[in-house]
């Protein structure tokens, strides 16, 4: 009796201590339904974030038509098939360099070569084993890094692009862009974006205020610098009108600009964040908004007309502008760097005309200039207490040293050797004519 | 002993309530992994959701490039740049004053002033505490919101701005515009979006045939019957024909409305729901469709050509056409809602011309006489029997009284005030040169 | 006192009992709440895979304007209207006839009338009941795959467009897009996407090298044989050069078709899959980049000039002979099929000149030289073993048995019943005062 009693209980305590110590490890259907559910949340918003981060390639991919109409519109008739050969070329170049070298350049992981200057992962790309979602913390995947990147690089070749058309050689044209995109724009992104000595300093740039456009913007300034103005652009001091071909092809490029920078300021989230990603696009498009309000009334005020160019002009250097800071500065404060980007571009550019600086479509006013406004900006602005503008300073002034010298000293290399200029009678007569065969506008209706 | 066993029996009691507690109770760690789990699936929805409002707001972006090359391709080459500046500028200061009043006065949550009919929430923008995933059950956050609504709003003045061109001063066109896309459309747009009394009488309007359009639309008719027509249109009982400077440039136009179209009412669900949205794509593309062939066929009919211009009305006709409906109206039916649109464009044209009301795009037929088609028809086809064609008529009938006499006014007394159009000798010079100092195309090979 | 104690063992033991088999069948709300979750993941997953394939759909949509970009472009400025005329209606014949018929002779489901070659599933639309989710795995909606599918369809009509464009009467040509891609096309792409024979044999074609670039290519080549060239096209043996009326048009047009192939390729994943998806818009990018190169680099050696119109096509010979194998061939492989595309694409049309056969913008030698080459190497350069080269060219071959033949017997029969050749009166003076009644480009400043 007592033994039957005894193994009741001992079953008993076992049946219980069973099930106490299967709920204390929760039964195993549970935990991998559980899990199931839990990796198909991630799974879809790994497929999310990376929608977004394709869709923002296509973007910044469209910016290169951008620039194209804008470059094509300002410029003049005669060399339209230049300007577009160029603009075509450019990201063609640019993404087989990146593809070749460039991402590898800029993202080394380890700066093997200098400590926080210099690194280099190897030729080509690799994706590796099991990237995927563990690539960047389920915010994209390496192809679409590769990409995203990669349509970025090609952007500082083409602001240079703008500003040396219609009088530099195409084949030095290229061979800078090789060297430029190719080589120094990413060893350059690698000092903040790929986690070297200026992002240990505490510098920020959000998208590229300094990283793409002052970069570009500077090789802009080197370019016409060593290449010299268009004949007949500065004639007894007085500064010579040269009228674009076709303002609609300026506006296009404009507006392509505008909607591509839906996905380099957006994209530059690096995930599709909702808060984020949207607050993002919102400062960009006040900072467009109030750059192109205030280029408007700048030229207003110096020009006395209503400056159509100085409007597009402006809403690019609000884009520019606001690039460094789109996530740290508030909505309010985003009109006020769009304002000032809106004022400055218009001052630059007639500064540069003061020194002879002959920039076909006003690319080191829109990049340089506003760039390293908006970079400071951010010291000034930014709702994080931990951007200075001394380092932001600190910063401008790095990427001064080490874009401007180089690009100075590629232009003045090819000058000297395969030379950096069409001749005279190609420049008068047009680029298109001689070098592409072609001219870009058949209208005729009596043949 | 029997202590003993009393103890062993206390205790497998004591173990198998306590058991039996965690386990009716669900244990922690299941409860909260599938708390989490559930919301990481909430969260990658809001994210999906908020990815693809964001890009409708894109698109919706672009459409302003699209109406920019639909105005500038329609109108004459000697006010390309005017035309270009008008819509440059039109989106930016649509932007500017849905920021500082027009999102408030749209969506005042309550109508503290006269309910139902007028509130105000406040100036600036303010996205609160915990926004997020909470601000729209999900769908978009606050700034995705402000955005996308921002880009809708600045479409109404664009649609006045394509009908009054070619004599307009632009001063006086930039007064208009702050008025009527900063006060008047937001107001107006309060009565059904903002939940005010034509949304309590179950007047529908999807996507905004009326909000939008018919607001668009009855502005520029007031805007072209106080301005009255250009010079030289109409003489001696007959209709001179202004030939459009560059067709090219009004088929990029169209085909950009109808992508931005995919934002404009694939965005109007307000949300990414797959169904619904896909729905609407495709009764949005199949009236796009329908209006174009429609167009085409009339045209041909009662001009005895195959008249691109109303292929590319009938296009944006039947867009329009389907916008109050797109996501209640059955793919058969858009294909009718399309056509009659088509029809309803070119007969809405002719009949225009007949008043000696000069509109230089076609924007009052397009925007205001199918936009009224296709709220009328939310009441003939609609999937949900809630919508009667009564109160659709009756919603019509308000925003012709809201919107028609308040533009008018508007206009009125801008005429008699700072004026609305500009000199005989600038109208017939062009209004480029004399305003803005430069023009739309030079193509020069001889210089 | 022991029977105390053994109600107390007994009350232990069932709850014991009890919490055991409670804990074996998992507590309910735990299981619903578990599904919930798992639920709100693939619904999430869902949503974002559908919005890729609806803004793949809108890129897609987008390659319209693209190539009436392309056309008009390379089109004499003369013919300017005509041609956008004919690019503007043939997405909307093509929306149409694919909504009457075209999808469902396409996916018929069952083959019912021949096995594995004509199927069709009735006429119109119908999304049946509960779609949604299961329709087609998670990937995207019943309403989605029509739109997707039916942007696909269009283009087919469109590469004939190209090719025959400056002497084709209108009608004719409407007559053969409805035939065509309402009936040919769609029977057509059944073999393959539908299930078809070539299905079953192994065949492998993404996005359309062959089912959509060759099948348009086909009719192309059949179209400019049963024409016949330009007048003045041929003149003693040399080929006269009819320059294009605007390079920045085609230039516009290229951009925008290489944006759509981020659609075409991204969205033929079929889901928003992210390693897959990234991964076909590396492969098309870079084929796209290497295509433009050697398209240069070949025109170079031939042409002994920096020729645009080459780039252009070398870009587009790049994207259309990636598109079979974007998925399946490794990045730096993507590279070789580009370029070879683009030696192709040069040499292909020198080929077709020797042979006068006049093909306005080289819409043969983009689309059907390089749609077949496309193919095959994916016989060549797949990373799956199970396709192989003889599969490949048994496609091809079925393919162009498939669609010559048929295309060579609408024109010849459209030829000698309403004629396919406008007069040479209208051919010399344009066709757009003639059947349209305007002209492309108005530049006027003195009236």
């Amino acid at each position: 009796m007592i033994n039957l009693l005894m193994n009741v209980v001992q079953d008993s305590v076992a049946v219980a201590e069973t099930t106490a110590a299967v709920v204390a490890e929760v039964p195993a259907e549970v935990t991998t339904a559980v899990a199931e559910a839990a990796a198909a949340g991630a799974t879809a918003l790994f497929t999310a974030n990376n929608i977004w981060m394709m869709l923002a390639t296509a973007l910044v991919f469209i910016m290169h038509l951008g620039f194209a109409g804008v470059e094509a519109g300002f410029g003049q008739s005669k060399n339209t098939v230049n300007i577009l050969f160029k603009n075509t070329i450019t990201p063609i170049i640019g993404l087989v360099t990146y593809m070749i070298c460039g991402f590898n350049l800029m993202y080394p992981g380890e700066f093997g070569i200098i400590d926080g200057v210099f690194g280099f992962a190897g030729f080509g790309l690799d994706a590796g084993e099991g990237a995927s979602i563990d690539y960047a913390g389920g915010g994209y995947t390496y192809w679409t890094d590769f990409l995203f990147q990669g349509m970025f690089a090609a952007t500082a070749a083409t602001i240079v692009s703008g500003a040396i058309a219609e009088r530099v050689k195409i084949s030095t044209y290229m061979l800078f862009t090789l060297i430029y995109v190719g080589i120094v724009y990413p060893i350059l992104g690698s000092w903040k974006w790929g986690g070297g000595f200026l992002d240990a300093a505490g510098f920020y740039d959000f998208a590229g205020s300094t990283l793409v456009h002052s970069v570009g913007g500077w090789g802009a300034l080197a370019g016409i610098i060593v290449i010299g103005p268009r004949l007949g652009k500065y004639v007894d001091g007085k500064v010579i009108d040269k009228p674009g071909t076709s303002v609609p092809l300026a506006v296009i490029g404009v507006f392509l600009l505008w909607l591509g920078w839906f996905g380099f300021n957006g994209g530059s989230v690096l995930s599709a964040d909702p808060d984020l990603v949207s607050f993002v696009l919102v400062t960009t498009c006040m900072a467009a908004c109030a750059g192109g309000l205030f280029g408007f009334f700048t030229a207003y005020v110096v020009f006395k007309r209503l400056d159509l160019g100085m409007v597009l002009n402006g809403i690019l250097a609000g884009l520019v502008g606001i690039t460094a800071g789109a996530d740290v500065i508030s909505v309010n404060n985003s009109l006020i760097v769009g304002a000032v980007a809106g004022v400055i571009v218009v001052l630059s550019a007639i500064t540069l005309d003061k020194f002879k600086l002959d920039d076909v479509v006003g690319a080191v006013s829109v990049h340089l200039s506003c760039g390293i406004w908006g970079t400071l900006a951010v010291g000034i602005f930014s709702m994080n207490p931990e951007h200075t503008f001394g380092t932001q300073l600190y910063g401008v002034a790095m990427y001064a040293l080490g874009a401007f010298p180089i690009a100075f000293a590629i232009f003045y290399i090819l000058k000297v050797t395969v030379g950096v200029r069409v001749s005279e009678q190609h420049e008068k007569e047009g680029l298109d004519t001689h070098e592409h065969g072609i001219r870009g506008y058949t209208i005729v209706y009596d043949d």
